[in-house]
């Protein structure tokens, strides 16, 4: 394998035109894309749209001129095909956490005399915190129950209230069998809330295949939304009108502008809307999630398995005998879209390469992650990537104590 | 009374130059603040630099170096000064109803055996579902009690665990005694969460001076932070660490980045963060919030009691007889920052008026209400909406059924 190799892969590539869709900024080789998505040139024309005319002209009146108030429906809409839903089982708003208290509150709602959240103890932190948050709220009558990525499948039981997991790991990339996991749950009457956070967007989602019952998700990483981009959730239909999430702000009431004294849910999915929709961060996540369709998800996987392949033989090839160890799953059926290499000073690695231009991101104890996005990533960034790792190992940069001093966010 | 009187009047106006600071769209005469404030310059140049410098250049590097990380914290403690309370005790986050769910969620806990939360029967709508949602979720040992506004003081009892008022009622403008139903409700043993959304930025708010335990408000009305702004919640400092909020997401822990598997709650209000801060729209909001601190508030309140008599003694001398009815307090000391006028095509007869560029907004039943907002409407807007007003009525121009077509935001 040569540099050459991976322009001729690059120049055979069909979805490389889509990189001029997104402004990179030149020195960058971007690895972060699992954390943040880069800038679409598309969300900025439209945020400075949103501002100069819907806002400063439109004012008061775009509310129904340019139908900020459709955009919680409109944007979950765009999302559901990603994801493998229909449009009337997601809606974008508040944040991941936000959501996913009001799904895992139906979940447990919907299964009385069941005490256990089931996850993985690796999970999400978030999602772990929320679980904790919930359960001391309805009273300390349920547990959270944690066990390994291995044991889950032999884990949910008769108690098993709900399975709560995300589908791909945030350190490791490591991929759960949604659809196998799922039917496991419902033969033992479990639902199920899967956070697709780390996967929506650079692996192929089927909710409806896997016959899933709730989900959350983030806009603001593979989906490019931009930083805290809102989030989204799906409801399956069968579930979505049995409960009355306990977010009942005014915008998920069945007639919002009616002001009527007493909630009374909206239909369907709209009733998992609590607030007022954050209009120009949900214009920009619009856009980002119309940049994505434009890609087919296939292709997009296909692509992500041969960068993150390559980025691994290269490793593996170039950079041994330097206390690399690859965390992330080889088997590329069992990784999200993400390679996680460790080493023992990780952080500082991480730091050295940010440096140097290569931008992932590290997570403890001593993960340095690089993310894998197709929609904008070349073969032959793969190629210079390891380049400049290769360096930066020979040279012990990582070593440097300018390295080691870390960060408000790591 | 004439239009040259007006202009006299704006001629000496010390607060006119910050007219100059938002970018108003000609031929408007904006009086709908109240509900979306217009565009702040400053948040356009702000939210131009966030996207083309900290997120396409920065990218994720921007959490540390362009400090969004510190987002909820900074921006909620430049609100802090418009609402009397300390830097420490207010975080930027989610939406107002989001927040109320938090800080309704701590007071009923720091209240046990209490089980009413004694709220007004025309508080906004948003507020009285939150506490059904909260209610319900905790099993129903609580109720809502609504009276009329006139009958809060004496309806406070041994069994109010919360008091929850909107300082200023969002239909007719009707201003609450902050300090003395706090008083009252402290002396009863309540704890009394504030809904500032319709007082804060336009009204002198002394959090501190009244003795107030929780307070929530909204980013888009007075504060101008642009449409589905993030809001803000206020903890007094002596409940912060009484109770760990359910809405326990990552960036309210004590350590987000150590990625831990328990959640510790952040020390102070920190723990009442949520989610990963919408960076787009709260950058926008810290702006807007930096220019309403340019104006000092006694000046704020005493041009808007000055604007809004003079827009009420207007319509009295020049639109009688047209089947007008003042709803707000005609007493400036009971009244907040907005003018409310009944008609019985209140509807139609807004619509008519924003045909004609003066814009404001219609409440059920019958209520058009004109938002009273010093930092950029002159004396002169009085007198030529007023104008616009009489002859609106005078061609009886509501009666035309354009107009009485209900659009789906009211």
């Amino acid at each position: 394998m040569t540099r050459e190799d991976c322009q001729r892969l690059d120049a055979a590539d069909r979805l490389a035109p889509l990189r001029a869709k997104f402004d990179l900024p030149p020195g960058v080789i971007y690895m972060d894309g699992n954390s943040l998505g880069p800038l679409p040139r598309a969300v900025k024309e439209r945020v400075d749209h949103v501002i100069a005319h819907e806002w400063r002209e439109g004012l008061i009146r775009s509310w129904n001129a340019a139908r900020w108030i459709e955009l919680p429906q409109r944007v979950g809409a765009a999302i559901a095909p990603i994801i493998g839903a229909a449009a009337h089982e997601v809606v974008a708003a508040d944040s991941t956490s936000v959501n996913l208290f009001k799904v895992l509150s139906a979940a447990l709602a919907l299964q009385p005399g069941r005490t256990a959240i089931l996850s993985e103890e690796d999970n999400f932190p978030t999602d772990l915190y929320i679980a904790e948050g919930l359960i001391a709220q309805l009273g300390a009558m349920h547990r959270l129950r944690l066990v390994g990525a291995d044991a889950i499948a032999g884990a949910i039981g008769a108690d098993t209230a709900v399975l709560m997991l995300t589908h791909v790991n945030y350190r490791t990339g490591a991929m759960h069998d949604m659809a196998a996991l799922t039917r496991l749950a419902h033969e033992h009457g479990a639902l199920v809330v899967w956070d697709l956070s780390h996967s929506a967007g650079a692996v192929p989602v089927d909710l409806h295949a896997a016959d899933a019952d709730f989900a959350v998700g983030c806009g603001y990483k593979f989906l490019n939304g931009g930083p805290g981009a809102p989030a989204y959730l799906y409801v399956a239909k069968r579930h979505q009108e049995r409960f009355s999430q306990p977010l009942s702000g005014w915008l998920g009431h069945a007639a919002p502008f009616a002001f009527e004294g007493r909630y009374r849910p909206g239909a369907g999915v709209s009733r998992y809307i609590c607030g007022t929709p954050a209009v120009l961060a949900m214009s920009a996540l619009e856009e980002a999630v119309l940049l994505m369709r434009e890609a087919e998800m296939r292709a997009v996987r296909a692509k992500s398995v041969a960068l993150a392949d390559l980025f691994i033989r290269l490793i593996e090839e170039r950079c041994s005998g330097q206390g690399l160890r690859l965390v992330s799953p080889r088997d590329a059926a069992k990784r999200g879209s993400q390679v996680s290499i460790a080493h023992v000073e990780g952080y500082a690695l991480m730091q050295a390469l940010i440096a140097r231009g290569v931008i992932g991101d590290f997570r403890p104890p001593d993960i340095a992650r690089f993310g894998i996005t197709p929609l904008y990533q070349r073969y032959v960034d793969m190629w210079d990537a390891v380049d400049i790792l290769r360096d930066v190992l020979a040279g012990r940069a990582w070593d440097r104590p300018e390295f080691k001093r870390r960060a408000a966010v790591v």
